[in-house]
């Protein structure tokens, strides 16, 4: 095979595309992505801001401030401090944060499953 | 209303959130999104890389280097240069690059629409 062939570019690739998919939610300056969603998620099995913050290797008050610029953006309670405050007795998701989670939960799920179905679909012979 | 009340932050936010989406194909080291798809739309629909360059406010050389990258990463050819090279007799998309494009465009454009629709699902009534 020469190595300048440009017949050597054709052969079949060894190796097929993926797909690749991102959703967030956009409003106002401030957009609800993974970042967020993950965040959230972990204040809701954790019950501690901190706990969560932890986790995602973030500081408290990296995670406390992208909580509050959600909330002030948005105009609504994500996070709830129990008595002592976040480092006392901890935190817990409101009903909208619960639903906030929930339902980008599902959303990013299906869209991803739809992701890789169309993709299949569309690319199903291999481009 | 005091300024402080929490529950000044629990009123139906004014705007609601819009959902974002994006799409790519993983491949070797060079993803196929967004950029490659419109440079190589553009060299389709105007039959040279030095156009498509200009409508999308890239160099000619940069055009050229992303084009000749995404090939070489993934062992196959995309555009074709005519007799004259493409400054000269122009270019057009190879079966490959035709096929890309085309199964992207439908690919990038279902999963917008599926996402739309599955976040009116999933958010029916408004976080």
């Amino acid at each position: 095979m020469k190595k300048n062939d440009p017949d050597n570019l054709k052969r079949p690739p060894a190796e097929p595309f993926r797909p690749g998919c991102k959703v967030w939610l956009e409003k106002g300056e401030t957009n609800f992505g993974d970042g967020l969603y993950y965040l959230l998620l972990n204040v809701h099995d954790y019950g501690s801001i901190a706990q969560a913050a932890k986790r995602m290797g973030m500081s408290y008050r990296a995670a406390w401030g992208k909580i509050k610029r959600a909330e002030k953006s948005w105009g609504v309670l994500l996070v709830e401090t129990q008595v002592g405050g976040d480092l006392g007795g901890g935190a817990t998701l409101t009903p909208e944060g619960n639903k906030l989670v929930k339902c980008f939960g599902e959303f990013r799920e299906k869209v991803e499953r739809v992701c890789q179905e169309t993709f299949d679909e569309c690319f199903g012979n291999g481009p």
